[in-house]
């Protein structure tokens, strides 16, 4: 599965000011395109293609951000659902920007609908969203209670060891990053795009597309705030517990506690918060 | 338009881990709930009821959010197009979470469909999207050139006075702000959201409600990165100035050279880089 070469950084030039003084000079910033991302399923005799969603992300490991979108929604839950994943060559110049995802079955068509609906529809509501959630989950495996087990210590390193794999965030300060770890705290894979949702979507779509699902014995690590849709991502991959630099809302712990998932905040300058799943954390 | 009381802060137990010591306490979350935005429009004889959006917001100015929603997509431009905004009564408990907005003109149903599909259809791919929101905006009066000016000391008050006005970051570090400043440094509005884009749009709606539109004369200033749908929103509302403490994307520098907005980004520790629009920017 070849990918485009995206670019993830764009050079311009700015006017700066500092130690109130002006200079020219250029500058990178982090790239920002549109992603549209489509299944194909079969139908009657042939085959049909839909369009599913489309991101704001930064170019790079689009088939991941695909296959992990896809999986986050319940629409695909292994990689043996995945036959092909390719660009579309019909699009030009945009054929970078559209994916095309073949599955091998056919798709329960509510599930497409609500994707388009997703941010369009009543049945996102409160409660009834958490339960669309758990639908889509209703597949995986119950989360493991105290199989792994995270140190005060270990939990502490992650963003530090995250932020020193973030290769373009130290050139643009522009993007998010999420980072997967094993239970002895080694890194698996740390992706980076400017919205934290498409990063986990790129971390849990490669571990899919790798065989590698589920993560019962991982961590994700996030390097902003936690919010309801990187939990219900997380939920879907089968991954234990999650560790922000920043805050969780109130849905994201919510969420967290009904699937028992560990939830650790503010994971920075030598503490955190555990708003969920303590069992997970000794020492 | 009276609105409910939302919460914008949950108290939950935490336990914390700090100078090598666990405690137990009590932490405050930002609240993050769905808001779905409905439009109910005149049809035949009769009127009937649209779904548009759903958003996962924090609580709290929810009529503003809705009616700047829809000015960012380009379904209304003034609030001479709104004739009352209103929770829907039939869906309890989520009353409070779904708002209509009657519009008294019905709405090319395009404008419609493309908020259905903004995240789902091939229509907003590159360069595609951008003639969108060009088609979108056609309405608004050209920004004017060089009517606003900062001086570098303006801009470097302006993220300081923000963070200042953010009662609720303050207390749970979780929400964006976005502040809209008069050409003289007064703060007009400050708004908190967990979503950025939804901050500006509660900031945006607010002021097409109260009939205060364009906002040629104004500084949007928001508390961390700024990327295209910021500057689609603010281009909607006619702002000229942007400033973000954080960095700017790509498309959202693409964007705003294009409609004549400045940009400002990284403005914090007494420096900042101006992307576009340096014409506004003396001192």
């Amino acid at each position: 599965m070849k990918q485009g070469h995206g670019r993830s950084m764009n050079r311009v030039r700015v006017r700066r000011f500092e130690s109130a003084d002006w200079t020219g000079r250029e500058d990178l910033l982090a790239v920002e395109e549109p992603l549209e991302i489509r299944v194909d399923v079969p139908a009657g005799d042939g085959r049909t293609e839909i369009p599913v969603s489309v991101t704001m992300r930064t170019p790079g490991n689009d088939f991941q951000l695909a296959a992990g979108f896809l999986l986050g929604e319940g629409i695909v839950a292994s990689r043996e659902a995945v036959q092909d994943i390719r660009y579309c060559h019909k699009v030009t110049p945009q054929e970078f920007n559209v994916v095309t995802v073949s599955l091998r079955d056919s798709v329960d068509p509510s599930l497409l609908t609500r994707n388009f609906y997703t941010t369009s529809s009543c049945g996102v509501c409160g409660k009834a969203s958490i339960e669309a959630v758990e639908a889509q989950v209703a597949g995986c495996a119950p989360l493991p209670g105290g199989d792994l087990m995270l140190t005060a210590e270990e939990i502490l390193s992650l963003p530090e060891r995250l932020r020193a794999s973030q290769a373009v965030f130290e050139r643009t300060g522009g993007l998010h990053a999420a980072g997967l770890f094993d239970r002895h705290g080694a890194t698996v894979d740390v992706q980076e795009d400017v919205g934290r949702h498409n990063a986990v979507d790129k971390v849990a779509g490669a571990a899919m597309l790798d065989g590698r699902l589920p993560l019962h014995d991982h961590v994700l690590v996030v390097s902003g705030r936690l919010s309801f849709d990187i939990v219900q991502k997380a939920v879907a991959a089968g991954i234990s517990a999650l560790v922000a630099v920043g805050a969780p809302s109130s849905l994201a712990v919510d969420l967290a506690r009904r699937f028992g998932l560990t939830v650790i905040g503010f994971a920075r300058g030598g503490a955190f918060n555990v708003y969920a799943g303590a069992e997970r954390v000794g020492g």
